[in-house]
């Protein structure tokens, strides 16, 4: 289980965290699945909160999916209630009531109505999540909600992680400085389609909710959305961005162009330094992983094809054993690019690893040297390049390697 | 390396096998990567003998797939060469060379032209293929040839297979007995896609190419093109089948419906057979492989679609682990329909294991007793069954687990 897993040689320590005005966490150990640990965390926003969210595009996503992407209209959360151990997926009538409970319970203590309150929950799919487990824990939690709640929050919604994740930035919005602070958790079941594992990620800023949501969409494109651990994705993926407002920085109109309105180019960049930064620690976190690949592809005939040849290599076993063998196989590179079904040319193809280009033009260049290559190996950050040589096109995604540890931990997950 | 590693243990005996008239086999040890076992085969076929043979797609060939689809149109095969340990793939000049040197070479011991020899390689890719360790080895080996060779000829093509793959079945053609016999090899970077691994079959049926073309391209389709072990389609893929026409059946007109001629039925039956046993095969032999899965997909919008989510199933790493763990963990079976992007929805879907429907209706099926399902679990051969419940298509298709043994085998390939 997720607490005896030994903590990932990739990991990150959590960096200095603030406060995000407007914004009050905190966790307790309900008991719904894991013993002795927390495992259930409630945030309450401030009133105005507005609200942005991506989710899974699974066929067989989670009540809480269902949940938060029916009140996302709203564009307004006060509060947010995650489990950690039970996913609440394919759990039919009984997953929708205990939503419906959750969502009451935590709206009566919020002052709020329950369509003001998300819902996020990941752990075993197919048991039924037993609301009573929640509501009688949440008056005591609510008590002892604080704006420094932030590391037991980020803790508290761990499964099979090995260490907390969370990531902090200043920006400024009309010379008014604002934070973005987010947290997440995610380890196996890792390949997001156009959402991700979870994360929770608050602002202070004063923003409407379609400019959240613009912002949060497209951030989410080249960091979550580019990463990979082990090609299954979740049935709970979800990224919730809260603005609370605290900060009183001058209007921003709700028609503003976010992508790419000036006032918003110092947010936009550290929203996606934030999202960057916690995508990147689930691949860090990537169960059983000892490295990291960041793979870089260039010369595709677009950037969507790149992403696919990209997600390719970061998913192929065959790749993923050989950097964790240390085996700078590079024609299993190749083998992902041609089975990958996106436009590649095996002559124009040239493929490099930690910065020395070892094949192109069909095969492998004259007086190649695998030592520099072999060192790299031995490293824990792997750099892959690919160029394809037919257009320009580019993406860059990450993934880990395949080892042990992975089957380990999946091969007994239930039991 | 494959002579070291422990036989599966899904792993079938050979069948008793016999002559197809008109074909002469052998193997030889050419040193060209391992070491005490043969790596090299030789088959000649009568004149006269027509070929029919299905590629891999991928984007990135091996030098003897373009060589063999470029001979193809010919119709005509006389010889063909195969080699383990080495797949002559992103070779460039060096590797087209090769395969021109070995098919002359060939093409003078059985007295053809270089377009009447078959090619093919598998093993580690992107090393330079030294033609003068097969073109040195050839004469001997053709001296030798035999029309028992088969076992020998098995055994020669493997990689990392741990046992020899063969299968043979009788059919009648206008009232003649026919024998199809055929061999294969793969067990690791299985994901073929309108191809194989490589397997090679003849018949001494007396059947035009467009006849024997259309009859393996369909039975591929079901069989190879339908089983998966890790998502890793090979540079390498092929299947090749030879009809050398000894048995004297009543001629078959070139322009007959192969796929529907009366004549052929039982012939098209028998082939199917062999491509199937010999494509389950390759499965029982899946790198690290201790379970085998046969997922039945039903109640798709179309049998493409219901394929696509059998391998989705079949593919996925969290349930090939839980498979390994003799986990009942129908949940990421859900998991795994979801994420595939084919037409699903939770509330019309239901999962069995073993026969027994665990879930359906959106949830967990009242009364679920798990006492026979983990029975099943334990055993060797699983059956996972899903209805989509949204229309007629349905496919069979085939997977193993993944183990330790898979990161073991595949973390230190090369080395």
């Amino acid at each position: 289980m997720a607490q005896t897993l030994p903590v990932s040689p990739l990991a990150l320590p959590l960096p200095p965290l603030g406060v995000v005005r407007g914004v009050r966490l905190g966790a307790v150990a309900a008991g719904i699945r894991y013993k002795g640990r927390t495992d259930l965390v409630l945030a309450e926003f401030a009133p105005g909160t507005t609200l942005a969210g991506v989710f899974t595009r699974t066929k067989c996503p989670g009540a809480p999916v269902d949940w938060c992407r029916a009140i996302l209209p709203g564009g307004q959360a006060r509060a947010l209630v995650v489990n950690a151990g039970n996913a609440n997926v394919f759990t039919g009538r009984a997953g929708r009531e205990t939503c419906r409970l959750t969502a009451e319970a935590a709206a009566q203590l919020a002052g709020c109505t329950p369509e003001q309150v998300c819902l996020a929950s990941t752990g075993v799919i197919g048991e039924v999540l037993p609301a009573e487990r929640i509501t009688t824990a949440l008056p005591a939690l609510h008590d002892a909600l604080s704006d420094t709640g932030w590391e037991a929050a980020a803790r508290g919604i761990m499964t099979t992680d090995t260490f907390p994740k969370a990531a902090v930035r200043k920006a400024r919005i009309g010379g008014v400085e604002v934070v973005i602070q987010g947290i997440a958790k995610g380890s196996g079941m890792i390949a997001p389609d156009m959402a991700t594992m979870l994360s929770f990620i608050a602002t202070d800023a004063a923003l409407p909710a379609p400019v959240l949501q613009a912002l949060l969409s497209a951030g989410v494109r080249t960091t979550f959305n580019c990463i990979t651990v082990d090609s299954d994705t979740s049935t709970s993926d979800m990224v919730l961005l809260f603005g609370t407002g605290a900060a009183a920085n001058p209007p921003v109109a709700e028609t503003v162009d976010a992508l790419s309105a000036p006032e918003l180019a110092d947010f936009r960049t550290a929203l996606n330094a934030v999202l960057h930064d916690l995508a990147l620690m689930v691949i860090r976190d990537g169960e059983g992983a000892t490295k990291m690949m960041s793979i870089t592809v260039t010369g595709a005939v677009s950037d969507e094809s790149a992403w696919r040849v990209g997600m390719a290599i970061g998913n192929s076993p065959l790749v993923k054993t050989a950097i964790a063998g240390e085996d700078a196989n590079w024609g299993r590179i190749v083998m992902a690019v041609g089975k990958c079904g996106e436009p590649a040319d095996r002559d124009t193809l040239s493929v490099s690893i930690g910065g020395v280009c070892i094949a192109s033009d069909g095969t492998v260049r004259e007086g190649y040297d695998e030592t520099p290559v072999v060192a790299h190996m031995k490293g824990q950050d792997i750099d892959i390049a690919v160029d394809l040589g037919l257009g320009q096109g580019s993406a860059r995604t990450w993934s880990c390697d395949l080892t042990h540890g992975y089957i380990d931990i999946n091969g007994s997950y239930r039991s």
